[in-house]
């Protein structure tokens, strides 16, 4: 099961054919990413104090419906894949239209580093077990 | 003479009427602002090294005429008031069509504070050598 | 009663100081203005149908407390002023404190003109209905 | 030769740890995809006027190094792709260090369509011939 977490498409969103602008999708599922760290009981404050960054090394997405102003989207997120030394979002924004209404896909690739030195760094532990107890890492 | 910082209004700035979405009035603003910041010696990275702060308290904007996709702007600042403890900058958004093709005004109100507690500050002084010497403060 | 919408403070949104940047404000405003448009059974695409449009002609906000990255933040919109060519929503903008933990306030002024020569024009009569509805206007 | 563009990282770009949030860059190349489009004689206006619409229906982006407040970029943008129904534009952003000082690297893929019936297109003679000019297309 995915995490989904809910968004609108707004007026200062859209562009002048009245179809989000394609950067937006890469912000909505980066709200739907600090919701699930929130969720993991790990945000980005929790993060911090640990000294730990997850700096996006790579982001993609495939824009396969127009997203209209006013439109209600489900984004939902899973980990595609979770190695030593980073970790996969997939994302996957849905409309009203149900599980086949796909407007867009996409996946943002994190590595975490330390923040002193900016040294590549493990998944924390408490981000982990926050994945874990959601039923995103097996 | 104010400062002018040029700007174009971009794709992904303008609402589905091909005009400006006014909250980006206030990013063009901004960007002049940091523009002048430099010109004065005087950078946010400086103010950051000074432990000096300059919070927004207020802002405010009239729209007059519509910037369309595409326009190229002239965003003129001007120090409308420097007092103890705070400093607002006057910009004026002009068009391609010169000193009557006024699109916007706005205004922006800044506090100085000590990054150390967010006491009231005075305006640091290599700020206000800089301004004086692009001739905006008298 | 205002009309209230709830916002959070995104990643993407928080300057380097961890503070909302004062543009998205007036973001977070106008997302409570386009909720509050639905509610009253009016949004953006029935006053295009009946062409008019809403051009903002004034904008302004009072920053009064920082904030931050994830605050949860309840947007509270009145009908500040109907006139015969337009409307002043005025908002306030509250943090998880309650009713005396204020962030900030803004209004928008919004001209109403007819969309085929821009010429002043009255609210439209379903957005007057509404707003009476919501009891906004009284 | 690519086609070459300026940015300036601005505060209300970065995030918290003073770094240039990833969706900006798409549009820091979307500001030099409309230069592009300028300088080859055919921008979205004009476009628009030809009744033929590019929707991006694929991004990407990879992020080499940090881009940090006030840092000064090229946007460079080559043709990678021309093909019967879309074009693929490669876009590489570096820092003041010049050629090996690349910070991202990202790709739009537009198709064309005509805006009557969202119908595929093939890529509109003007702006063939605007590529062909500029010599980012053989």
């Amino acid at each position: 099961m995915p995490f989904v977490h809910g968004v609108t498409a707004r007026f200062y969103e859209v562009d002048r054919a009245g179809i989000l602008f394609f950067g937006r999708v890469f912000e909505m599922c980066h709200a739907a990413y600090e919701e699930l760290l929130a969720a993991a009981g790990c945000d980005i404050d929790r993060l911090l104090a640990l000294e730990v960054g997850m700096p996006l090394v790579h982001a993609e997405a495939d824009f396969k419906r127009p997203i209209r102003l006013n439109d209600r989207l489900a984004v939902a997120v899973e980990v595609a894949r979770a190695s030593e030394r980073s970790v996969t979002f997939a994302f996957t924004l849905r409309g009203a239209g149900g599980a086949d209404d796909v407007r867009a896909t996409a996946k943002h690739v994190h590595a975490f580093v330390g923040l002193r030195d900016f040294s590549a760094a493990a998944m924390p532990e408490p981000l982990d077990a926050g994945l874990r107890r959601l039923g995103l890492i097996p």
